[in-house]
């Protein structure tokens, strides 16, 4: 790893913090390059340089998020089965307490579905592992004897992660009117032969 | 009703029209409310009169899109219960066949999350509309033992809408990847003691 390597790196660390910060205060719409350079202490042209447009920005904040989230609820080194969906509800419980970056989950989410858009190549790749994951738990529970024998554990997990892409936009909408976390759960639940918690 | 009223309501339906097809020519990005007023012979301060912004017309096409669906998949008349659900499968399919609308669904959806944007209340209606329509079926199928005793109908139906509007936004960014279709309809069955088809 060279010095010029590492010093790009942590630039580019700097710059997506610095966007964080800025998403938090003014928003989607709000945000702004100039703004994110300025509190990066980097130049307008600088801040192009590692990132071309605020979408490819923002798909970085998510990939950064992705990596927290992965850290903060140990998803990785969760057992696939039983545990690793117990985390999975976990996260759900942390993202209602943090409505800020679900709200940037779903419009850069609806935004990249073109092939063209800056962030459409994050969420082809995060759409994948998130099913391969859930897809590998509920594998596990179909080994062991505790997914319904009914329960196709391809569909469980594509239809996992959809539920709860759907019951974010849905619960950002009406917050009073949705319970994100117990859907989940109930929804786990109703797929499970033996209690999820 | 008065004559200028109903002139009102027929120019309304005018600029609906040609925002359908400006939408379908120029996409979510290019369709501007220009290029409307000039479709539908209208001036662009006439044009304003009706809908102050670009996205409380899109509120508006997704209205009339409800009516149409309503209309076509018979949703007004399906007897709740099996029936009804039924033709939301049929509803699911023909969007399939129309990738246009349900991008525009899915993109508006993200971004009326906030109170204060034109097509908020739009979607706090659809949501609970859509809602009370799958809640009366699922509580049809409880009263006639055709639900599985262990499924909450208000969960089931908060969950069904949330699975199709997840479901719409992952085929639309990874459309080989995901079976819309094939995944409500396993979903449903998953709920029921009958058979769905």
């Amino acid at each position: 790893m060279t010095g010029g390597y590492l010093k790009g790196r942590l630039r580019r660390e700097d710059i997506i913090t610095a966007a964080i910060a800025v998403y938090r205060e003014a928003g989607y719409h709000g945000s702004s390059l100039r703004e994110v350079a300025k509190r990066a202490g980097i130049t307008h042209a600088g801040l192009i340089y590692y990132f071309p447009s605020k979408e490819a920005l923002l798909a970085a904040v998510l990939e950064r998020r992705d990596a927290e989230d992965a850290d903060r609820e140990q998803l990785n080194v969760a057992a696939p089965g039983l545990d690793m969906l117990r985390h999975l509800i976990g996260l759900a419980e942390y993202n209602v307490a943090h409505p800020g970056i679900v709200d940037l989950y779903v419009r850069l989410a609806a935004e990249a579905v073109s092939p063209g858009h800056p962030a459409h190549e994050y969420f082809v790749r995060h759409y994948r592992v998130a099913r391969e994951e859930v897809l590998a738990s509920f594998q596990a529970l179909a080994d062991t004897g505790e997914l319904r024998p009914d329960v196709d554990p391809q569909v469980a997990a594509l239809t996992f992660i959809a539920l709860e892409d759907g019951l974010q936009a849905q619960w950002l909408t009406t917050p009073d009117e949705v319970d994100l976390v117990g859907s989940l759960r109930t929804y786990l639940q109703s797929l499970l032969t033996v209690p999820l918690s």
